[in-house]
């Protein structure tokens, strides 16, 4: 196969692209023979672009690299095609270089583009794809694309619907890096293999679900697209919400189609928000100075590139409810913001406790990130004073051994597996689940809470719990 | 309250009471004030008596100890009253020792008499108290007596008809050292407190329990006791029925008598067998000539002081079942013997397995020694190769801090709280279930088998679960 690396100069490719392709070439999981081309705007040899990658693999990928020649080998599939990818004259050179390694190499025709560019250029990109004959392929063709996956709900149908014009659903494949997380890829089989938590994993024994993505960093250097984007497109809408289906759906056989029907389903059920609801049910918040590691930082209305004006978001809490048979009743609780206390991604389900007097309630907790793991806590009797007390019960997954996100996604696309990547229903409902809330936050509906840096967010996200009798469970009272 | 110790000279009182008193009173759970009077057939003096507490505390005692002054006044609450058991004269004595003890340190008349002494005394014992008056008190009486209680049915009803002559039921505590244990004592609470196990504590979810005690050792210096009692009434009998009776009660609300009220139930619901039956649920096991830790050990029957025609058991596996609505169809095997593989008791709890052609079974495994800990065998995805593998989630208690079984139950003695000892009703109703196996194994109904020394025992134990489509969850699959 062909692989098509739009954006190849580019961040993305030097950290994780690279690395995964070499990971993966290392455990023997690309095809026997494949082409790599690199596009970008820079005039760069194909030596100079082989250079670029073996550098950003001996800074980025998880092994040790002290194999010199599977290294040659693998820098031997790389190609360069410079490319200004709005202009359509220029994409019949990309076509030859392409052309000329399957002959070189005896590779049928079989080509994955990954659009790893600013959104403006995904639509020229992939109608240009079209035109040149680069998608006029003998064999299977796919595309990659990166979030974001539109601005709201009106631009993500657009942008949809014109890399329809070159893409069947089949062949799309929409990167949410959250689902290349080996923890939550886990979430497919963690209940369907485990009858002990089949048995408990339902409104009878679950009293609610809470989902944190929190992180320690503020906007950095992204406050250009960030604070057009907020909490609410940057986390909520995809990542948060994939966790959401990836936790709520009902597995009962194994095999691809499920998880992503099953997803769907689960974004069918959740109770749509109306503009005037979203209030009493969704807490924003912007961090305020504070410290960070007994560092003062500075609030987000002063860092640079933010207008001082802003209401943007970089905290969001939000209650959903799932209406089907086996959660009704039961509130999800997602989280995540900027400029919170740790970094960390975790999903915690609580259990009821009829002995709420005496007892802590059962919990399981699934680690995401950066720790990747499960625990239960269970009561238990200290011997030393006879009183009952929680405990915990752990797994943690070996982190070194772990792949990372890009190389299960990546190695997912090779195989033609749809399995972790969001299918275009689940991104046009969770937009329609997402858009009354930025219509809200649009008409200012909605207060905007400062948060100290350094903090778990604003006091309003506990109150949010509070108003259901449930407090969010931080990572110090596991 | 005054502690009346028979057999002070004895093992088990170094090794284990003494420590257990001096490890109470430095957690601050001995009484105010008390008085502690050794008796024994040699002529010591309480100087002699008090030195010879002094360094089996030493010797044994959990805590390091480095506070002379505490050491001082634990040890000047000890006297010592030399006395042969059986002549009834000789009690006057005794009980002036107890009373100037009482008087000079205005102590209340509650007596605690424990006999660590050969069960032929016991009677002797007991009879003497109530004739010398020593069972005479303004405050409350208590016996604490150690296995055995009887050979076998009958003559466990004479021993307690005996006993009764003294001590009513109330005041009578029954040792049975592994109700001692911290893990032991948990399963108490582990289901009631736990809402998710307690979800699955039942033959809905469950489909066997394995309770394994197994030893290293040989039957060392015990032979003249071991060989007339074997397996059956030195471990079966009283170990593994109780610890049957604390797995498969249900509890459901908290008190003592609630758990010795249940544990009877059990007993109460359990299959008997009858003496025709034995055979096809009693595995019989002898150890033969084997290896442990790479060093070659003899067979049972050429230890010194075994008959060398004997047919003893020293293994003994066995099928029950327990008809309550709880546990209708649910096997509980269990499995005891001298010379395995391994020094360990635990108990395993295996879960159905709808997906057992794909999946391991969920099962949760709770470690009663020499490490004590629960943890849950789970499945999860390997991100290597996502395959689908059990992973063991664990809890350890920190051994270092636990309290040993004695200082558990002397301290449940002292408050008189009989929730971890073994109520007549249990003892009888296993004595009344053991009683066909006794009978069976004296008829030479029962075939017996050897088995390696340094193996986990006979084949036919493991035909016993294949039967059943089971396999005993040994340590090393874990």
């Amino acid at each position: 196969m062909t692989f098509v690396l739009f954006g190849a100069t580019g961040d993305l490719a030097k950290r994780k692209i690279f690395p995964a392709l070499y990971n993966l070439f290392m455990d023997g999981k690309m095809p026997d023979s494949f082409s790599i081309v690199g596009v970008g705007r820079r005039e760069w040899s194909d030596q100079t672009f082989q250079s670029h990658v073996e550098e950003s693999v001996h800074t980025f990928s998880r092994r040790i690299i002290n194999d010199a020649s599977n290294m040659k080998t693998f820098l031997q599939a790389f190609r360069y095609s410079p490319l200004d990818v709005t202009k359509s004259d220029e994409y019949q050179s990309l076509l030859e270089t392409v052309q000329q390694q399957e002959k070189n190499l005896s590779i049928p025709e079989n080509r994955l583009f990954y659009l790893s560019v600013s959104p403006e250029f995904v639509d020229a990109i992939t109608s240009n794809i079209k035109q040149s004959g680069l998608g006029t392929v003998k064999g299977w063709k796919r595309l990659i694309v990166e979030k974001p996956f539109g601005h709201d709900l009106t631009s993500a149908r657009e942008l949809n619907e014109k890399l329809s014009r070159t893409f069947e659903e089949e062949e799309m494949y929409r990167i949410d890096h959250y689902l290349g997380k080996p923890m939550v890829q886990n979430l497919e089989s963690l209940v369907y293999t485990n009858p002990l938590l089949r048995a408990i994993w339902n409104k009878d024994h679950i009293v609610n679900v809470q989902i944190t993505a929190s992180e320690v960093v503020g906007v950095e250097e992204r406050a250009g697209y960030y604070d057009r984007a907020g909490a609410i497109r940057d986390m909520v809408q995809n990542h948060m919400l994939q966790m959401v289906m990836m936790t709520a759906m009902q597995i009962s056989k194994k095999g691809a189609e499920e998880v992503n029907d099953e997803k769907r389903k689960v974004m069918e059920s959740l109770r749509p928000l109306q503009k005037e609801d979203v209030a009493a049910n969704v807490i924003r918040g912007q961090y305020g100075p504070g410290e960070i590691k007994g560092e003062p930082v500075t609030a987000y209305e002063n860092e640079p590139g933010v207008s001082p004006s802003s209401k943007n978001d970089t905290f969001i809490a939000a209650r959903l409810w799932i209406d089907n048979d086996f959660w009704a009743g039961v509130p999800f609780y997602i989280r995540t913001g900027k400029r919170m206390q740790e970094k960390s991604t975790r999903i915690v389900v609580e259990f009821k406790n009829p002995l709420s007097a005496e007892t802590a309630p059962n919990r399981l907790t699934i680690d995401i990130s950066p720790s990747e793991g499960v625990s239960l806590q269970l009561n238990m009797k200290n011997p030393l004073n006879n009183q009952i007390e929680p405990v915990s019960i752990d797994f943690s997954a070996n982190a070194k051994d772990v792949p990372e996100a890009y190389e299960l996604l990546l190695f997912g696309a090779l195989r033609g597996d749809p399995t972790f990547f969001a299918h275009w229903k689940e991104v046009e409902l969770s937009w329609e689940w997402v858009q009354p809330i930025l219509d809200a936050f649009e008409e200012d509906l909605v207060p905007l809470h400062l948060y100290r840096s350094g903090s778990m967010g604003p006091e309003a996200s506990y109150q949010l719990l509070q108003e259901d009798g449930f407090k969010w469970l931080d990572h110090e009272q596991k």
